[in-house]
């Protein structure tokens, strides 16, 4: 991205005036398009407010810009050409389509990060770097040569990627499948995105878990589908409404991350696991079951998957590399009775025309290689490391002021504030300090919950990051 | 796949039950649903349908599934359980949801090169391996380190990739714009995807060539888009009908793919680049401008874009490197005023998290590499070459049932069949003779026009092929 350069003997303001009149002659803001403010753009640049203010001026006496007080900075609709000419209105094409932006606070939590990467960040979902088998994969990238073959692959993904799967789920999640039952897709995210296009339609009613990760996603009110909730509590989402909720609204499938869920951390308790697979055959529901964690779990213990036990073939089942290997190789899978399988690589097929090859191929070398257990044996020491730190933080900066179960694996811890705090004016303040962290209403709860991922922070910044977001909230808190 | 083990002392026959039986208990197929069909499977696991019937009969013998004639056979529902237990009506999931399958004679083909990876391949459009970069590719990723980080991206794609592209344009295309004007997506296919679902609503007027590619896309259909009609002849696309058209049915955006159009081949002629230009300006229409053949040119000329002369910033520009080097990059780009960039990344980031970083890094070293401009002028004289060979063909064996014009670029050659004949008889036939090509209608031609790709094919299949289809086409013409 472009910044001005302090060395050169050309004013700064100056700078970004030609900068900008380039952008807004290139038809990056064509005629009559809204500037960003003066306020983001110094944020973007790295300069005061007020080196822009007088960019801005200079534009606007060129003629190239109008400034209108309350409406913000245009591009003048006269400048480009004798006649006045007639452009798209941009803005409407943006608002068009039936498709939601993003959550607001998960959008200001991108910006904020952009724009300072010193943040430190509890709020990504992802592996820091360390703990990210780069080494491995960097060694399988020299040792293979993975160019060999780079057209449009299968619909459902890479036939070797999908055979060291099969392996994969058998020895690792109890399930036992065929390559022709699992689709490829970019992360657990495309699998939920084709779920809730394409299998479900405007007005259906679904079940999710209170709080979940699919509030956090406007596909699903994109999908037009209405919400309806299950509680989770220490022992995971409780199943005992399934039966009223069918009954009132005609839900049409259940959700669910039964293992260190997001945002909780909490593992499903056995027997609401066979109560929620009961209650699912009983009413021909469907299960989704997102499981991107259980490879974490800190004991090194195996906790067991409901599509393991599913012999009726009821669940389609989420799993991705995102949160045990490495998030940007964008790999993850599902696997699904044929019909649905088929349907599903269909739709993909039409939306992005599948996946790169290249990451498929590194992903399948990775699952099969000697490095696989090794690197999940450090990954789990690390993450208990790293929940460690972030309790002791917590236990020193906020002893009074935080609630919380300790999770057994996974990569987020659930707090629940007291008093309560309002969540916009925390997030705006944590940011002030230096901090970032999802507020707990982006799930679905209530006001003065916040989730805090410990896997992306660097371990030397946790602490520090605590004692940052503690200042944060004494500012608000009388 | 797995394939009966004919060197195995069990029967074909057993073999096939067995594992029919273990994909059935592992809820590939669950009660109560559809079995492929008999022919199907035979094809797929490459025996006699005799066979198929034979392990069918086992498995109906036990009790697993069940056959009631003209409705296919049936997972049993009461096998699996000592009671009747409910499972999810898969059946009623796959067809719900707003979106379309692919269109019908497309889907055939792709099962046909399933079944059978000897047929010669007219249709697909893409590349064959020895017209990729393969081993620039190879070399670049033992050189370089493509592991040094694995997280997620920016929503707009990886920097340096956008970098590279900044100077690709500019040198290449003639298009001046900044990293922040760019977003990177999954070939053109996610572009065109993001669009259709994201800047237009249900019941919007568009319009598009006729024959055009979009015609080929059920995601114009998907989104609830109205088409109309600008007819394309040796000269391109004929701009004359905008103003009639977007006075009747308020037309909200224009895509056309000016350089060596998809299916025809043919190049917009200079003439009617202004009139479409000024059409669009004074309408303030936009254009979306699919650019992904223009560097093919077989004289080495730069055919100019459409968005090198876009002052107003009315144009979305569109380009990959699917057919310039490897479609299984999966790497494609927009460049679009900031407004509708912002909005496509944030909604993209919904539907897949963004691209994986590795083949990013790929596409970024090989477009800036001493790699790109030896392999851009090899690739311009294999297509050439392969072009005379399909032509030379054409005039051996179907002298005088076949007109078209010659393209100058591009993939694809177009040609009208004389007599018409019909489509869908006409594929079945070639696939039987073992040649695949695509039928004109997939365009929204008339009957009896046909699409020939003749990147994919190998040189020494292009003659053959031809013959095939002439065999073919022969077997229904008196």
């Amino acid at each position: 991205m472009w910044k001005p350069d302090r060395q050169s003997r050309k004013p700064v303001y100056e700078q970004i005036t030609d900068h900008l009149e380039q952008r807004i002659a290139y038809g990056e803001f064509p005629p009559g398009s809204l500037l960003p403010s003066e306020r983001k753009l110094a944020e973007q640049l790295g300069v005061n407010r007020s080196t822009v203010i007088l960019a801005f001026s200079e534009l606007r006496a060129l003629g190239i810009i109008e400034s209108r007080s309350g409406s913000g900075t245009r591009v003048s609709q006269h400048k480009w050409g004798a006649t006045p000419r007639h452009t798209p209105n941009w803005k409407r094409y943006a608002e068009g389509g039936s498709f939601l932006p993003n959550v607001p606070f998960l959008r200001r939590i991108r910006e904020a990060l952009q724009q300072n990467p010193s943040l430190i960040d509890f709020a990504s979902g992802e592996l820091s770097g360390d703990l990210s088998p780069l080494n491995e994969i960097a060694a399988l990238m020299r040792e293979h040569h993975y160019a060999s073959y780079l057209g449009y692959v299968d619909p459902q993904g890479y036939m070797p990627l999908r055979q060291a799967l099969v392996a994969y789920l058998d020895k690792y999640r109890g399930i036992q499948t065929t390559e022709s039952s699992i689709l490829i897709t970019s992360g657990s995210q495309q699998s939920l995105f084709l779920i809730t296009q394409c299998l479900l339609s405007p007005g259906d009613a679904v079940a999710i878990e209170d709080p979940s990760y699919a509030y956090s996603l406007p596909m699903f009110q994109s999908a037009g589908l209405r919400l309806f909730r299950l509680p989770v509590d220490h022992d995971g989402m409780c199943p005992d409404d399934l039966h009223a909720l069918y009954k009132k609204h005609r839900i049409k499938m259940i959700f669910t991350n039964p293992n260190f869920q997001n945002p909780t951390g909490m593992v499903l308790h056995e027997e609401r696991r066979a109560k929620l697979l009961e209650a699912a055959r009983e009413l021909g529901l469907p299960i989704v079951e997102d499981d991107p964690y259980s490879l974490t779990d800190y004991n090194g213990l195996t906790r067991p998957s409901l599509k393991s036990v599913d012999s009726t073939g009821s669940i389609i089942y989420i799993g991705s590399l995102s949160k045990i290997a490495a998030s940007g190789l964008r790999i993850g899978w599902m696997v699904a009775p044929n019909a649905i399988v088929e349907r599903l690589a269909d739709a993909r097929q039409q939306m992005d025309f599948g996946l790169s090859v290249i990451p498929q191929q590194v992903a399948a070398q990775f699952l099969s290689s000697e490095h696989f257990e090794p690197h999940l044996d450090r990954l789990r020491m690390q993450l208990l490391y790293k929940r460690d730190l972030l309790i002791e933080a917590l236990q020193k900066e906020l002893p009074d002021a935080v609630q919380y179960e300790i999770p057994q694996g996974g990569i987020h811890m659930w707090c629940k504030l007291i008093p309560e705090i309002h969540d916009a004016k925390l997030l705006e303040e944590a940011i002030k300090h230096g901090v970032v962290f999802v507020p707990g209403s982006v799930y679905g709860s209530d006001s003065g919950f916040v989730r805090f991922t410990f896997a992306r922070a660097k371990t030397e910044d946790i602490g520090p990051g605590i004692a940052r977001f503690a200042k944060a909230l004494r500012t608000l808190t009388p």
